[in-house]
């Protein structure tokens, strides 16, 4: 507590805005409940998502900045760099950065996905994660926050234009990790071979082990042979007020 | 036993071929060991594929005739087609289905998948289903008896010809059942949609809970709009000796 009011007056929280405690490496994060609070997809994707040594990482659409921040802390890729659109957020993810002293390793572009490609030149990264709007524009009622409209709707960009950026932005054999809604699964998976990225592996997200998925996490590799691994089911909840065991002793829930 | 023998005599059992009771309605079914035996997957296709009243049946690649025999046994469809290409086991998918007086409801024919729109003319069918072979023609060892390398291997028939054919013999909303296996799903999905075969219901098939599927349900319908549903997992085994609840009171194992 007394941690956090001092860190309030030292970052200067903006009115809304909170800090939370990420529960891995005493690593913190602001965020505006107002706004958009980051989900357990982030998560998740972060765990899913395999970073190596020297590898240069970008995530589009990085909103307050959630993902760069878990992989920098868990992985030893050499930079990462978040890509978002809208500014309040970005600031929002540089000020958890400095929090964080993540600041040599993390960088936060203010951008947007579609000219992705143009902003840090083809093939310039070797990996690429995103966990992007997942609505279509037209489906249901958009959200009346428009910063969480454009989290969670296409108002913004498509699916074709976070996978097409992503095809350019990756070099060949670069690995592009994404989460998604799997009433989407279809559409997702041959825009991914339109663009030439292969699906490599798969792993649904079911919240019980006899309920429908509610998130599919997806592999896929620039130019590589068709060849999909479909993981062991990842379930969230033993019962309503426990989780499994894979979620407490991988994901610290 | 009796029964069993009589019937021997009577339906004239060749050499190798044996007779199995299917556990459900007093069905039998003629296989021999040596050519090829039903597997779970047919099981399981029949019971995820949804057969309505008065729908038009059409089986490619049927070998002995599990899936119409099954079909027909549970649910209303007017009328069911099997299509199998190598004659000896269309003989033996015959005399299986006079055994179970089903004669007047299911038809086997002889004949390629690959001509199948031309051999049934195209809309002619309400319902496709399929177990087609799985692997790649040039995947791993063929198997060194033909008859199931035929229904393993892509020696016959492709994945193009199948999805090509259904599309072509489906009326408009026409739905297709597939039962194949997870590490084809990309290139499964692409050819179903280059196809106009939309996907709208997938499930796997998980042999554990902590395990990798090794069975993928597909539902696709000819020119559906896009939308999947992603069924609950399918898990086979509670421990190694016992199903789960799930295959013993829907599947009868």
């Amino acid at each position: 507590m007394q941690e956090t009011s001092e860190l309030r007056e030292h970052f200067d929280l903006l009115p809304g805005e909170r800090l939370d405690d990420l529960q891995r490496n005493h690593l913190q994060i602001i965020q505006n409940p107002e706004r958009f609070c980051f989900g357990m997809d982030a998560v998740l994707l972060s765990g899913f998502a395999q970073v190596r040594s020297g590898d240069e990482v970008l995530d589009l659409g990085t909103g307050t900045g959630i993902i760069p921040i878990l992989l920098e802390a868990k992985t030893k890729g050499r930079h990462f760099t978040g890509l978002e659109i809208q500014e309040e957020s970005a600031a929002m993810a540089r000020r958890s950065i400095l929090l964080n002293h993540q600041q040599d390793k993390i960088n936060i572009v203010t951008g947007d996905i579609k000219e992705a490609s143009v902003l840090f030149g083809t093939s310039s990264f070797s990996v690429v994660t995103s966990n992007p709007p997942y609505m279509i524009a037209e489906h249901g009622l958009k959200n009346p926050s428009y910063t969480r409209a454009v989290a969670r709707h296409e108002v913004l960009c498509t699916l074709d234009d976070v996978v097409r950026e992503t095809s350019r932005l990756l070099k060949p054999n670069g690995h592009f990790y994404m989460v998604h809604r799997p009433f989407r699964l279809a559409e997702i998976i041959c825009t991914l071979s339109m663009h030439r990225l292969e699906l490599k592996r798969l792993r649904m997200v079911y919240p019980y082990v006899d309920k429908e998925p509610n998130m599919v996490l997806l592999e896929a590799v620039k130019y590589a042979k068709p060849r999909v691994t479909v993981d062991p089911p990842l379930i969230i909840w033993k019962s309503p007020n426990e989780y499994t065991d894979e979620m407490k002793n991988d994901y610290g829930y």
